[in-house]
């Protein structure tokens, strides 16, 4: 039974009103095998334990970390090395400096307040095409951004979503009906899983190294997540015989894989796939029953120049249409998002997923998973159709809005060479080419002095060293721990984002930071 | 083995590329029970069970037949015996006709679209004060509403909240640290119930009537749904008896309770707990270690003269101070949103959970998972600290935003005893006074035909006359069955938001069907 502490004796009532929670409180510790003395409920020792399990690095404790250092330098009183936190451990563009892009948000503001569009100035000032839009938006739409839109998100968005993917894949059709429209990338894909995981033998294949969003939201719902690792040294290439070496040994466990999830371009590994590999992919979820899970939001984010995005909805089409596969089996979800790309709209989120090859019956269960939420944000809904068929040649807005999208996607490019460059210069550190998305993922030889010390301190290697980067420096990376990485390597991730002009100083405090780390541990 | 269908035989590989996949599914078929000849994972037979076992009724198949209607008539060639579909299965005011409060827009409008912080026409158009919110938030947080904020939701906006909590108590304070902004209060409700469902033994206590929300958010997290009765002959008042009742057979049932949901005002039913109620459910969750998860969405619909909102906070922390319970104790959840009250900005996805008395490593469990999602969207986020932090007396928006603030809840106020008034004028039904919220929920008595009937169809008694008034009306509810109700008795439940212009039609449509409803069931 639970012992009262002195200092709740005053607060007591009458012993015969203690009793139903006295016997309750014995019954709880002679009937439960934990050893808790407190009758809360939401206590460590009671929580889920998937919930407890999960982990999610990339706003972990170097994050919280940093968010005191950033008070702390606000303050004014601060002794801290450095003036300011820069922060490279999220792929949020905004956050950091890049600015939005003029035409959503001119957009969003009329469809949001609708009387400026009876104030002639304002329209005066605003491109007409983004009157027009603005326009179609709310006669589709009378109710505006204000109502619950139908739980897969509104037609006009959805009808423009379509004709993206459609364009994109080179008129391989899409079905607005099986696009819903979510809040951001990351729920779609959380719900995605929580329909899969059937039960607790069941495996979703991951890449490591992995966006964290997939090992968190599977122990969240109770699967297994069954590493395929990426080849390093092939610049992060994807093999079917490591696909299959993977699904093996699952199998040899009991563990029944019924997805893969594959991201392209990579994060946080920047590869960017070649069509043969993503061939490969496509035919082992045919042969082996698998979902195939594009996560494909760094679409737009392709640094090199002899490469070009192909999206697996393609492939996999071309595949059907070749006699390859069985045309309408492999089922495949394709996210996207507006918070990457040069859109960088994070903070409205605004994501979709394309359910390609599934059952009818199955999406409506998605659909009433989405409508227990009811609906996901229509500001993010129209981010995201503004996203996905910008203004067009010969619209007032298009030269804006090109200038705005090539200054971005140039110097995202720059910065991308920029860095890895800085990084294969460091002692002891390799970086593949960051061939698309937002990310470096260099591997760092730590001196053993290094791999002691963090043993002293009860922490993996990279983390200490990324610990010491953000003390010394301001800097925050997320270390290789967070995604995953092959026994006995370390890395870290750091975006690209800094704004150019900060670039150097970034690219100098994490010079000098490493030499003396080195130099203090060697 | 699986049989394959004569057309897919012209997309067929060489049999030697097949082998992989005709062994995979030979041994799918040999090894587990399922007689699937599907190769396909996303298949009713293999889904996650705790999603097709849920169920949410106010988004359900009145609601999809409702909108494949709106398309007919739409199409200006519908046979129907109605010209539009009026949805009252919903709380969704500004999809009826509802206009937004202008305040909150137009500073939403400067948020999104900076811009027109420099355009002097649109300056001077706007009230000042509107101005000088736009330029608080935007100096708070710089990066916009384009970033990623911090998980838990951005400081402005907390502080905001925690000022609003604390004004409403009384001065009781409100810690924004311990404030998470969601994208509206299912998405809390969610994540909340995620954590305190620890194994499926544990019990989550639930109204009869209930919003679905609650059944459907246990049943995806494999909880048990621990029902107690509210009580419809006492306006739907809530008795401790009632609550230790369904204690004693859940735990009778080795159900281990752990939370309470408690919704006031009362959706479906409509009632405003009085504080004596509330102080014994506070009672009852301290003497019993239960989690209060209070549902307080429609704390500004309270439509009786006598009656005010009163928060379980301040019950809770005035017990405490009083001695009547020991401090710190009992664990309370408060849910509140922007959807509701007279913003009724569904859309936009704002909401937030104020934890109270809960352990700090809990909270850092529950940012974790919020972490996983990243952020709630900005623009919802904003909204909400609009919501409570409204222009005050003297500032120039003050006076608009009186204005229409009093017109809303007035009308909804004379929408509420009408609509009340006019269903107990209806032969067989019997409906509880519409306290607060923004819906009715009255008993209907069915003729034997009508339940004959519904048998025939496989439907619930209510569900076929709903569907029927659906088709005789184009008026959308929804049935009592998929809110819970005592066995034999049969409701409905309607909201109070079709605008005043269109009430009389509204409840002559209802009327004339219900009489020859009765007439061709006699």
């Amino acid at each position: 039974m639970r012992t009262l502490r002195p200092t709740m004796l005053r607060f007591l009532r009458p012993r015969s009103q203690l009793s139903t929670r006295s016997q309750h409180l014995l019954a709880r510790t002679l009937f439960t095998q934990t050893s808790s003395t407190s009758a809360k409920a939401l206590t460590a020792d009671k929580l889920n334990p998937r919930l407890l399990e999960a982990q999610y690095a990339v706003r972990g404790e170097l994050v919280l970390k940093s968010m005191e250092m950033k008070k702390d330098l606000e303050s004014g009183n601060s002794t801290l090395p450095f003036k300011s936190i820069i922060a490279c451990n999220i792929g949020n563009p905004q956050e950091v400096g890049q600015s939005p892009i003029s035409f959503p948000r001119q957009v969003l503001a009329l469809c949001t307040c609708p009387e400026l569009l009876n104030n002639a100035a304002v329209i005066n000032s605003m491109p007409s095409d983004v009157v027009a839009r603005a326009q179609k938006y709310l006669k589709s739409v009378p109710s505006g951004t204000g109502a619950y839109s139908e739980s897969k998100g509104i037609q006009v968005v959805r009808d423009e979503i379509a004709t993206f993917i459609t364009n994109r894949d080179g008129g391989i059709p899409a079905n607005p009906d099986h696009i819903f429209i979510t809040d951001g990338a990351s729920p779609a894909v959380q719900m995605s899983l929580q329909a899969v995981i059937a039960h607790e033998n069941v495996g979703i294949m991951i890449p490591i190294p992995q966006y964290p969003l997939y090992s968190a939201a599977i122990a969240m719902n109770g699967g297994n997540a069954v590493s395929y690792y990426l080849d390093e040294a092939a610049d992060w290439g994807l093999s079917v015989s490591e696909l299959q070496r993977s699904l093996d040994e699952a199998r040899a466990k009991n563990v029944e894989c019924r997805a893969i999830a594959i991201i392209n371009p990579g994060n946080p590994t920047g590869q960017v796939m070649s069509r043969k590999e993503m061939e490969g992919v496509v035919q082992f979820c045919y042969d082996n029953g698998l979902v195939l899970m594009a996560d494909e939001v760094y679409q737009e984010n392709i640094w090199m120049k002899d490469q070009i995005f192909i999206s697996f909805k393609k492939v996999l089409r071309e595949m059907e249409m070749k006699g390859t596969i069985e045309a309408g089996e492999t089922e495949l979800l394709s996210f996207h998002s507006i918070s990457k790309g040069f859109f960088g709209e994070c903070g409205r989120r605004g994501g979709y997923v394309e359910f390609v090859n599934i059952e009818e019956n199955t999406l409506e269960q998605m659909y009433k998973m989405a409508s227990i939420s009811l609906c996901s944000n229509l500001d993010g809904q129209l981010t995201m159709g503004l996203m996905v068929q910008p203004p067009v040649e010969g619209e007032p807005s298009y030269k804006q809005y090109i200038e705005e999208k090539t200054n971005i996607l140039e110097s995202l490019q720059r910065r991308a060479n920029k860095i890895v460059n800085a990084l294969n210069e460091l002692e002891g550190v390799t970086c593949n080419t960051t061939q698309g998305a937002l990310y470096a993922f260099p591997q760092i030889q730590l001196p053993q002095g290094a791999v002691d010390r963090a043993s002293e301190l009860g922490k993996p290697p990279d983390t200490y060293y990324c610990l010491e980067l953000l003390e010394a420096t301001g800097i925050v990376v997320v270390p290789g721990s967070g995604f995953g990485q092959v026994d006995g390597t370390w890395h870290f991730r750091t975006t690209i984002l800094p704004q150019e002009e900060n670039f150097d100083d970034v690219i100098e405090r994490m010079t000098n930071f490493h030499q003396e780390f080195l130099a203090k541990h060697q």
